[in-house]
């Protein structure tokens, strides 16, 4: 007869394998799914979902956690069984027909939206819109009333565990006093600085084999993923099987590249989770806002250092030949270039911050029921000129319909980009305290050490520790913005 | 409250949502999937298989079936009821041990298969081989006291419903009278008839141009499907996302070409079933002889026929340019060159059937128990040198162990080859006596006569009719081999 514990592995393993093929459906649909797919794949996912949903919810399983919890266990076990509670509730809360429903508006929502944000059609997106929002603050106000805390800090809690907005506010806020100068004073002094653009065509072939080189570089396991091309990037797949994704433009190629840096730093996490524990929650990422630090990491902390530069250099001129814009120095400035612009995806890591903190003031006035839908283009209009200094009015397209992320209910998500870049330049900080040669190491591509290093004090971890706990061990102290200050300070404004 | 009927309706809707993702999941196992994903994919594949087969085997269902069978239902409601009911009992006669051990003993013998093929490893294969006959035997013998019939028969319904090995043996017992004097006959012609080889390498990219360029030529719906790369060439995904496989050689194009036209031959019908019904077996493909039939249509009847060459040649020349031995005779001559050969998917329309008439004969009497899995390899060499005229002694890789149907207990599956190449005979013959004009229709790419004639003939009907019912609807007779032979006769011993 087995205890609790176990047939709740037994339960989380079964389901894991369910999230298995929703993870390879959900990545087909964005990468080779032909469009008249799309409603009977909503309709399977959306019904594997109502499985999942009603397997993870059985009465069973409520009783088989009470009775674990009584039990005697290790302290994997123990954080095994915590994360088992927490997919428990975030589940339970929920009726079926509120999961299916939401399912169903963000699939429809999502797919209108690939045809309604080229034509700029604000009108028809706004309408698919308000039924997601609407089934969104239904959650929220469930998921609030059980745990306590706002509406929009239920939400939050699904992808950040341990956070909440009263920390955002703090954070952000502290974000806002100096971030829109040290943004002006950056731009004044690039100014100064001439930059010449590498001129394209660059071949979507030639920057394909870049891109699978440096994820060569960068410890990719081609034997566990792959990289293809879908509208908005993303990582996806299994641990035992990570899905990469870019996409290419002719014109440039620094974005594919950097997007490409960018997914490996979340497929190196994926890949390198621990093993022991099959489809258990414990052995998944930690969360979000960790999981986008890892991101961060190799694109932001690694990728655009001057030393990573000049390693990669060589394998840019033997894909896409060389020209005087690829001069060392000129690179260098190309990658670090800060320039306020209406796109959150190409922001570079001055001015990405202001879109975020845009983007959750608006989620969580909208979510709190403190503005409708039909608000949202006004208060994008605002805030974009006050922290930006950009006009968007009029331009949805470029503006509050650029993201994928609101179209399927995503709300919450945003801040963790923000939350990761800072966790970055804390993670980044203690990797140059452990391995005081690190610009010599990154620059003669010897970048084992730092693997190692985020093996070591991440990957292997999964969530076994929390995000604040986890922190803690690897640098010494819990989020302390004053490092991602300090590396953008360092950066652009000099030593 | 509803009826029974509907409540079934309900149940296999989302037994085919479940199908659509254990059809995507396949497809991207044998074309995307990197090779460390393969255990746990296999393992979701298997939780998915064991959840559909609990839905459909759930006491309730049993318990719908007989309320709905006593209902008052429409023509298409009943077709749809029979066709519950056949799932329903394939599925639920089977004890759960039985269905395992085969499973296993399938996976096991075709696992070892594919390294004792290369090393030509008969005893090897052989042991494996026995268990899975053993269990096949159990399972026949299951079927056969269920539902009457012989034993081998219970099987082959199973691929073709409503077919039977009396029916077989007189209509093979035909073929056989002519075929070998047919085979040999036409050789001795072609002999005489000089051939020139297209020399290659031929581009990979512009095979898949050349290959999307027939599809369209074919009317495959592009926005419903996708042609991809796989080491088998295969039809997969649903209705509303058909995804086709080929395999390209630099050194010749033919045969990913004819390959390319096959699959699109099984896509139109997937494409064009029946959309009213959604998620009901009486909207699925009639069997898989039919299935095969629209395959070879599209490849042999058409796709073989000189107007259809003399239609393709320029696509052929402008992909992958011209040279003399794609001059029209030469290359007429090459897509029907006959030669026996060891090979069965290598060979062409006239030997194709004296190989499937060779492995029914040996499967039959291997599951009525006539002969031992010991005896295969003498009576393959008997068959082969009596149809074919080939020696197969001591080389069972190119032999008895070519084929992976029998590894994991396909037993029945190839007959439906031969039935759909006589079928695609007599619907083509068909064809002709509605559109007088046929041969200069195709020359001048006006296929849409033709597709609207399967259309209203075949696709349409998805499983409404038994496959005796919509072969006479369409073409005024059951099944008549005549109309194959004629077919044979008139190609290539010439008018
Ligand atoms: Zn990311
Ligand atoms: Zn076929």
């Amino acid at each position: 007869m087995s205890t609790a514990y176990q047939q709740l592995t037994a339960t989380f393993l079964r389901l894991s394998r369910f999230g298995h093929l929703s993870a390879i459906a959900g990545w087909d649909m964005q990468t080779m799914m032909p469009p008249a797919g799309s409603r009977v794949r909503g309709e399977a996912l959306a019904e594997l979902s109502v499985l999942q949903h009603e397997i993870l919810t059985d009465k069973r399983t409520a009783a088989l956690l009470d009775e674990a919890e009584q039990a005697s266990l290790n302290d994997v076990e123990r954080a095994n069984l915590l994360e088992m509670r927490r997919a428990w509730q975030q589940a339970a809360l929920l009726p079926a027909s509120l999961v299916e429903a939401k399912s169903i508006a963000g699939s429809r929502c999502e797919h209108a939206w690939r045809q309604q944000r080229p034509a700029n059609d604000w009108q028809g997106f706004a309408a698919n819109l308000k039924e997601v929002v609407k089934l969104s603050r239904e959650e929220a106000a469930m998921r609030a009333d059980a745990n306590g805390g706002s509406r929009y800090d239920a939400l939050l809690d699904l992808f950040e565990p341990g956070m909440n907005s009263a920390q955002l506010d703090q954070t952000f806020g502290d974000l806002k006093t100096w971030l829109p100068d040290l943004l002006q004073r950056v731009q004044e002094k690039q100014a100064q600085q001439p930059i010449d653009f590498p001129l394209g065509p660059f071949a979507v072939e030639g920057q394909r084999q870049l891109g699978l080189a440096v994820m060569k570089q960068l410890g990719f396991d081609f034997n566990a993923g792959r990289l293809d091309v879908s509208a908005h990037p993303f990582c996806g797949g299994v641990p035992e099987d990570v899905r990469i994704t870019t996409r290419y433009s002719e014109n440039e190629f620094l974005s594919a590249l950097m997007g490409v840096i960018h997914e490996t730093g979340h497929a190196r996490y994926e890949q390198n989770l621990p093993k022991q524990w099959p489809g258990q929650p414990v052995a998944l990422a930690r969360s979000t806002a960790i999981h986008e630090s890892q991101s961060l990491f190799m694109e932001m902390q690694l990728g655009r250092s001057a030393p990573f530069l000049q390693l990669i250099l060589p394998q840019i001129k033997a894909q896409l030949g060389d020209q005087p814009a690829l001069d060392a120095d000129n690179y260098i400035r190309l990658t670090q270039r800060v320039k306020s612009s209406l796109i959150r995806v190409d922001a570079d890591e001055v001015s990405y911050p202001a879109h975020v903190i845009l983007r959750y003031e608006i989620e969580r006035a909208l979510i709190e029921g403190e503005i409708e839908v039909d608000d949202i283009p006004a208060m994008w209009d605002e805030k974009m000129m006050a922290y930006l200094n950009l006009d968007t009015r009029g331009n949805y397209r470029d503006g509050c319909m650029q993201d994928i992320h609101w179209t399927d209910g995503a709300f919450g998500y945003f801040p963790t980009y923000t939350l990761g870049a800072m966790y970055a330049a804390q993670l980044f900080q203690a990797v140059k305290r452990a391995l005081p040669q690190l610009d010599s190491l990154i620059q003669s591509g010897d970048l084992q050490p730092i693997f190692d290093w985020l093996q070591q004090n991440i990957w292997q971890h999964g969530s076994r520790f929390s995000t604040q706990q986890l922190m803690v061990n690897a640098t010494g102290e819990p989020l302390n913005p004053h490092w991602f200050r300090q590396h953008l300070e360092t950066r652009y404004l000099g030593a």
